[in-house]
């Protein structure tokens, strides 16, 4: 199970699997295993990230396995493989969490760690009642966005892209005092919105004090709550400034750069256990000149990157520390 | 209540309705009542269709009233207004359905012909059950699309833009022998998919036939058909070729021109008794110049047009009879 | 004073003149004379065809000088060149016309036939009013698009792209009797719009009309219109279905191909004694894929070779006649 | 009067106004009155800002009430209401800006700050005129911009984008001494272009100083001009960066973030005395992805809410002061 | 080896192959085997076309296996599986043609039927040199196109998608006198362009005359030609209107509807004996709302369609003949 | 030979050239001389850059003379033509190198700065050949890019846009020690791909390292490596960010702003010696709103404004110094 040389076939060549890795199937092992989760109908505003998977794909063909930041190449420390998509049922969105549920338990099951291409932001709550589902634990969590997503309910009903942090806390799926939500901005629909998971114990940075004490803070922060722990880390592409990353369903402007992202990710990932890992509210169809998918797939790549570097034991060169 | 003059105010001006017709509440009465139904969960590939409604709006803002194919001015003859959108509850198909047939069951009450703005092709199951309930009794259907969504269930669940003609049929809402649906040509799962809505008595004209028997032997068949009944009609914009209708998340080619789509409306609909009427699956996203929604907006002043003409009793002059 | 040759060097090379030709200045003295109006301050829906001229050039960058339907190279019978563009006062109307008017003169007054590139269909006003200041007569029109732009006034200004002709019959510009406009099929504010040209003279072959007779019948009317006169060719890209010309300001439905267009230019202007055209309303920001700057510049084309067809006075080799 | 709730209606639905706030007529009385003037003629590069204000609507749609940097909910604090759209007479600056004066004396005659929807960057003067002939008295100037729009006369004529606050400050309709330009960085014709205005006491802040000495110190300085008198807001997307604002007609490099612009208008706008607002030069059709209306919309939003703390008297809680 | 069920797996999910076709490999053995050919570098104008494979792939996941013109399932008659793509060397048109050749060679020596997924035209040589090496005799040629492509050289080389047939024929890898190609309407460089391969013997159908004498006595024409020999199909998508296949590098108006293409493919190859087929030219970055990949996946669905029906020796139904 | 006054001409009007400069020929003689090299078939991944010297050409209509930063006029320092294209022989990388080079080799042997369009960056290998060719010296090179372009080889062959510099030392035509590669960060096939660079002396400066040490240091390191040569300035527009340069082949993220760019810019090249300087990898298909062209235009705009203030031997005004 080998990657393709881009140096030797050209990398707009060939059948799109995620870095050009090679595809596999529910019974192989690899140390990473990426997984599509071609779902969008709990979307709030804006639907079509059930064509985030393949543009994650199609992103992820520019990226090579050497990352001069840190000073480690992916493939010689990770055994990576694609192994397809999940089912989902368009407009079921009870459903089809537990079919995707269904298909990630044996994923948390093996000595792996799952890496979902979404999606939008609810297929999250399945990620993680299959991972509780598997390990019979919650989690830390770690999450990049730039909403909560802690709502309750909409339009009367449970499921939906603003609401699986809710329920993942009311489930007891994650463990809010060892969780962690950077970079919150969109405006709310009441002051009362995030009560509830502060309550809980959630800490949740606002994007205007990430914008104000700046990452190094929130970082050491972050690493304060989740060290020690499992990691579940999710990021939803609209943590990015909608400059950076336009192609999402609710992009919000005053974010953050693609060097803010990579930087911390790398700060935190080279020190933390992490345990499953999603990318989601990629929306192709909004992505007119491809940066959105682009950034999504650097965003993985610098996950697997620091992945790779905690797993070689390396000291990192250079500027990076 | 009258529509904004377009020679002193330009049509770029303004809040957005449909023509630039005034806004009215669910109490008031008018001959046409616009209503837009934003919901796309049931869509089995591209999402989208929940900007439909507001698509539709914005095209409609070049038409205007005389038209010199029927030599009749829509607004001498018709009272317009627009009712605004329905509410749904995107991801929950089922539960969207009876909200939609709930918001729509009053307009079936009221002496007026609901025009509904889509959405996907589901909804068109939510307005006929909504008339059914209002007037308890099954209408003709005359369909035009390249699908014609007649399967059963999709992915192990009933409601699905591929299954309401299915339903409409078990449920007793239209009557097969009087129904034909036109320029069916999408490829098919398998050769069976047909077999029920024909076995029940529709009539199903290929894409094919059409493209050899020409528009009017068509007209005359839709005609024995569906005259003498109450009629819905439900035009898909799918029906039209993938050139003339690109902003739509199942395009096929091998279809018809706009020229053919209205000259089969105009001389149907001049002659018939339609009680409702819906244009769906317009997916502004991927309407990258606009053209899909300036369709389908002049579909349906292509119908007000031939509803006026009926109204007024006018003889046809020029080339129209 | 030669065209590029694109087989040696590419055609995508190079500063952009129209089909490569050599550009030229006023005392210059070519037997077609290629000209820009970048004006769009008279549009009355979307504006953006002052870069109608750069994306014509753009476009006709693919076209080779031998056309093999007329069996004529236009090269060798015809000398062209790209004289720019005029002067115009974006906002300034009236002015605008004046400034172009006054551009235009000189050419009049030579042995050339200026093609001018719009633009949007206003500055046919100062293409006529200069034709004629330099000719002092009127000429046959011969009309090409989807309005018949006869409105006296908008919003209460006299100028504006729905407004050209009518002060081209009111100031003798034009000899109605000898016009024809063909393609008419825009709706309408109310039944008189078309009133007074009509009892000018003109003749207006709506849309649908040029449906059912085809084009060979309107080829007969419009020769048995314009031939003997000088005439001024306008025409308007939405003449055009939205499908072959989606990057205009009031694209409509319903229309024609561009082989019906090319048909019929070929046809009529082999025939008869052009002195002028203009290829105007061609809106490069919605033209998503270029398709309708290519039309427009290939309808040029289709005229050059007709005209050197003419001058040639070949016997046209196979289909054509 | 109440605005649509998101968490019951979805917010795709329904007939577009600013923030899904209430419509409203002329002699209605809100605290805020949203209106839109759709007009683009008076542009010297790219037109298109007649949809401005569609746009700006249809992105608000996603705006939610709270602000959580303020801590403040702007519909308790603020009534709101949309009074659609000035008339204007396209091709006709001069009568357009009287027009647009005449719609919008009435509004500053009522005790209401108008937000106006722009449009190209001339309307601000029939903005300043209107203010002045309610008011009778002028006014200081808060203008976030990437041009100073003080030049004289383009192409021979007075009234033109890049000239109304040459107008403004001629005719006495604000105070160049308590006025201030931010963010000037567009590359002049000459270098006498910026003397006018500075000779009357504007003080002009180029982009490459409000680069060099940052948001503070730029912020204290525009209090200390502004504070004291009632002050007029115009914000021109284009003061934001190309990347973070590229639908706009004359978009600039070399600009600032969505953060830098909502972090000054925060800072400035809870302590000064704004009486009419302008939000000018979104240009949909080159805003490919809609960010630019987003970021238009947001700043607005960022002006509300700022206008609803200072009127709720809030201490601001947290990082905000 | 199974094509995936779109009623169980929605067609949005999974790693792309044509029409969700299991991958094969060198060695398997398919009646129908797909392989992509990402090669552009011999493109004269609009580069791009290297990412043609992937965007045909995207494209056909919509497609389903039953064929209602021709009453035959595709699955039912024929095995299918994508082989990947063969590797290029992008600047290097000579090697690449090596490159090209050398990998299609195993399967034109299999007893399956490449469908070569392009690419420019240029490839289209390497496959007829493969076909000839494997099989050591020419081949008829089935050519939709509106070019000829018989240029001998381009800037000074001999390799450029305007020149694949003159070396085919020069090379004798195809037979002149029972070759056709059908709907040549580009204008060319001058006169003689076509003289070569006319004086070797092929038929050039040109547009115009296509147009004239309609399609059926063109198809008539192309069987008594290419019927009785092994026929190699090109089809490239230019051959389509300008409308129905904007995304291609050199796109010609005037050309010819879906509809058109597929009835005369379907007539013709339902009555002969294809060997190799190849479609090319599909650009994605211009097909800005992909119907010209869809168009050119549904061509490619129509050959297996009417090859499926002549393998399975059936009687068509309705109204095919 | 005057630029085109754009108060008086609106600057969409007329032929393009860059900045509206006049157009010259080889044996003119002007201070900066614009040349396109219209070449991309040495990319390897998204081709199409053969349009960026059009494109840069568009967006640079925008640009007027004086540069408020520096506070220099351009034109009152520097005269400037636009020499129209280089031939190109696209799918022959190896001869077009030569002919290229060949073309260039004249205006380095006057007395001329050239500019060269680019094209992909494996130009810069024919530019570097036609400097050393014409004056037998090599040269410092300053070098912005995301990525080294220092691969050997690519697919077996040398030539590729991966591989200039890697050449450029071998060949000896720069001075490995007076040079410096900036902003460096796109992921390596492997470790050792910088090695060979580094050991003959190259200064790389990752992207890492720029945003950890900011720009002030890099930009006195760039000057004790350059100051004192003559030197050639190459800029790749991917060194800015995907947000700001989206249309671009192999855009990067975690990248640069243009504020930084033209800061280091103006910083550095008002203070060196540059004899050459090219701007390359401007994609236009993929800047769908045209950012990348106007950033790449005003790289341009700051390095003419540099020079033009080096040769006024002006003291800089205001925050520049």
């Amino acid at each position: 199970m080998k990657a393709v040389n881009s140096l030797e076939i050209p990398r707009f060549s060939g059948i799109r699997t995620f870095m050009r890795m090679p595809q596999a199937a529910e019974d192989d092992l690899t140390d990473i295993s990426i997984v599509g989760v071609p779902f969008d109908s709990a979307t709030s505003f804006r639907a079509g990230t059930r064509f985030g998977p393949a543009a994650l794909r199609e992103a992820s063909l520019i990226l090579k396995p050497y990352c001069p930041v840190l000073d480690v190449d992916i493939l010689e420390n990770l055994t990576i493989a694609d192994y397809g998509d999940s089912p989902t049922i368009p407009g079921y969105t009870a459903e089809s969490l537990d079919a995707i549920q269904k298909h990630l338990v044996p994923f948390y099951r093996k000595k792996t760690v799952p890496i979902v291409l979404g999606g939008d932001h609810c297929i999250t709550l399945a990620e993680l009642r299959a991972m509780y589902e598997a390990k019979k634990e919650p989690t830390a969590l770690l999450h990049f966005d730039a909403h909560s997503d802690t709502i309750p309910e909409y339009f009367g009903k449970p499921y939906n892209h603003g609401s699986p942090f809710y329920h993942a806390i009311n489930e007891g799926l994650i463990i809010p005092e060892k969780s962690i939500q950077i970079g919150i901005r969109g405006h709310l629909y009441d002051r009362h919105v995030l009560d509830y998971p502060k309550e809980k114990g959630m800490r949740i940075v606002l994007g205007d004090e990430l914008h104000h004490r700046g990452c190094d803070e929130i970082i050491a922060e972050a690493l304060s709550r989740v060290q020690g722990s499992p990691v579940f880390l999710t990021f939803d592409i609209d943590f990015l400034d909608a400059a950076f990353a336009p192609g999402t369903g609710t992009p919000e402007v005053e974010g953050f750069s693609t060097r803010q992202a990579l930087y911390m990710l790398r700060k935190i990932c080279t020190k933390i256990n992490v345990i499953g890992m999603d990318l989601v509210e990629v929306l192709p169809d909004r992505d007119t000149s491809g940066i959105t998918a682009l950034a999504g797939a650097t965003v993985i790549h610098a996950f697997l990157a620091s992945f790779a570097w905690k797993k070689s034991n390396k000291l990192c060169q250079g500027y990076f520390r």
